[in-house]
């Protein structure tokens, strides 16, 4: 009898929820889904597809930290944005999770771990135990509207403590770190001798203006090795064409340290595609602008519309968020989330419990902001009226 | 002071004859190059560029497997080659090197080990270590042929072995598995609990008929857990488009329960584009035969060049073998690998040394086949008078 390792060996049991999606779905019943992230199906500008095939598609030049034509396009596009950055920092990868898989082999043997924000998206712990590495969670404090607090941080770091993650903004919680914070954090990382990880896939989407707001840990001069995290699956809106990157920061000797045995790594895998590498410039200047301001435009409109769903004597409330693409709101504690969930899927809208991002102290929802304006307006017309106290 | 991982941390400190080949190259001086593998250029046939962006490149359905439409144009393609798979069986992946990672993920704990042959391409240690597993390898005994010995497995296994890793056909030395071979290595596998992984990505190479010869272990009824891997870099000459695929097979309860956590696992990376899994079925039908056709003629015309080159009182030797895209020279023990290595590249033909594929009994040269006809015959021209004894 061959045998399956531990790390392999993940709970497929699906929750009440995810069942009764299965049952609703199996008898044809109509369904608003405000779930949906997938940027492809929410009727968003698409680049042309012709654009993927740019002459020499076919070829292969084995490059393993990227195209230096690809690498050389992305930083001037982060440039442009006010990161400066130089192309020799940056590393192509096929996703943020293929990123994060590299960073938990560069930094952690098995049996260490990385710290991760809670609540947030809850792809860490998968990544890392694949890894062998273990997650250790810090608390983003709702008083603190879900931004990050450096004493959490202190608190839940240990000696087999490797990094420190944060998601900037916050997924879906929304909130973008602060430069205080940002300082106090280096530091903390600095003295304990860890790596900062950004993932700042959502940064480009800020709603508002913030005085102090941190888009990007990249290209600052900061005492720690530091890790910015994005891709072309939020930042373009094109998830399928597999083409993320990480800016490597921080003293340069250990920068270039990291960038040494990155490219040592990267050169196993080499696993970006050429096409999508040598589309790249293309994407950047021809299809982004034009992608972002669309859904920037569909997110504000969306959470305008939940505003306007809610009455005034609502026992809930949206979470003041500042960028990404959710909306959370806080819900009573009673009946709580799964039986909400399950009532507005009766009710014909599906939202995410809060429980699946480690929320704590309360109960949530998490909606998609991306849907279609006439989906979304018609969801949140059934939120607002399973969610209002007489029809409970 | 961040730290890094032991097993990030790899030897970067280039051999002689690496450093000769920079001088080499830096003075501007002539090369023939005879380890040129890279199918892109080599002057075979490529697929026409708008293949690589079909309709619907742009979006994106995830599937943790793979797109159904490209699963069964796959197990399509390789039932039409002799093996009866089922698209259910089939993982896709970016690369082989990415299945391997996940094989090892699936089957290892940290500290377990898994048999590789010897000699062999020179991978599976950097990307097991990466998964934090051992490699322990088994020889291929030269007595036969290069080829498997069930006893050498026997031997090689530990307590902590979770698989044993083929190569069919060996790289480079080009032979196939041949059925009794493949009975007992599935009996020891299965009697010691262990998986059975099969690296196929040149199996479509044989240069000419042999009785008993196992093209693949995809599709048969075999005692234990299989894994049959190939992808489009070797099947098609298209390494750029990172795409590769594994077949699981072996007793149903085993197969079901490792695509079951192959599921969860590739749900967690979704590592492989849309535009490639959209263009597979048109690459396999209209550019893998003409491809595959053109590479045949070139590696055997090349063998029969290198055969030519021979004098007849050569004191070197073509190694027999039946497939692929390299030759293998035995050459005299002295002045060996290294210093042959050296001598050829001060007159303009590179070489690898055997060393370099973890040979041993004796002294070795390999060469790629790929080459175009009039590179590969004025390389093995000044082959063949460098290793002459007058030359010597």
């Amino acid at each position: 009898m061959s045998g399956f390792s531990a790390r392999s060996d993940f709970s497929r049991t699906p929750n009440p929820l995810a069942e009764a999606l299965s049952r609703h779905r199996a008898r044809g019943l109509p369904l608003l889904d405000l779930t949906e992230s997938n940027p492809t199906r929410a009727g968003l500008p698409a680049p042309e597809e012709a654009l993927l095939a740019p002459p020499g598609a076919c070829g292969y030049t084995p490059e393993a930290l990227g195209l230096p034509s690809a690498r050389g396009a992305l930083a001037a596009h982060l440039t442009a944005r006010g990161a400066a950055v130089a192309p020799e920092h940056l590393v192509l990868t096929a996703s943020t999770s293929e990123a994060y898989g590299w960073l938990f082999k560069l930094l952690c043997e098995p049996g260490d771990n990385v710290l991760v924000p809670a609540p947030s998206y809850p792809l860490f712990e998968h990544l890392a135990r694949l890894e062998g590495v273990e997650v250790k969670p810090y608390r983003l404090p709702r008083a603190h509207g879900f931004g990050l607090d450096v004493d959490e941080v202190e608190a839940a770091r240990d000696a087999r403590t490797r990094a420190v993650l944060v998601v900037n903004p916050g997924n879906p919680t929304g909130h973008y770190l602060h430069e205080g914070e940002l300082a106090a954090l280096a530091d903390a990382c600095a003295r304990h001798g860890l790596a900062l990880v950004s993932d700042e896939v959502f940064s480009d989407y800020a709603w508002d203006a913030e005085p102090a707001r941190v888009a990007t840990v990249a290209g600052r001069a900061l005492p720690a090795l530091t890790f910015a995290l994005s891709g072309l699956s939020k930042v373009a809106g094109l998830p399928g064409l597999k083409l993320g990157w990480m800016h490597v920061g921080g003293p340069a000797s250990l920068r270039d340290e990291a960038l040494a045995r990155l490219e040592w790594l990267t050169d196993t895998y080499l696993p970006v595609g050429t096409p999508v590498q040598l589309a790249l410039p293309a994407l950047l200047t021809q299809h982004v602008p034009r992608f972002q301001a669309a859904v920037l435009e569909r997110v504000r409109g969306n959470r305008r519309r939940l505003f306007q769903a809610r009455p005034a004597d609502a026992t809930w409330d949206v979470v003041p968020a500042h960028g990404g693409w959710s909306a959370v709101l806080r819900i009573p504690r009673e009946p709580g989330e799964e039986a909400t969930c399950l009532a507005l899927l009766d009710a014909g809208v599906l939202v995410q419990p809060g429980f699946f991002y480690d929320f704590g102290g309360g109960a949530f929802l998490v909606l998609s902001l991306l849907p279609q304006p006439e989906v979304f307006a018609a969801a949140v017309d059934v939120l607002a009226r399973v969610l209002s106290p007489s029809a409970g």
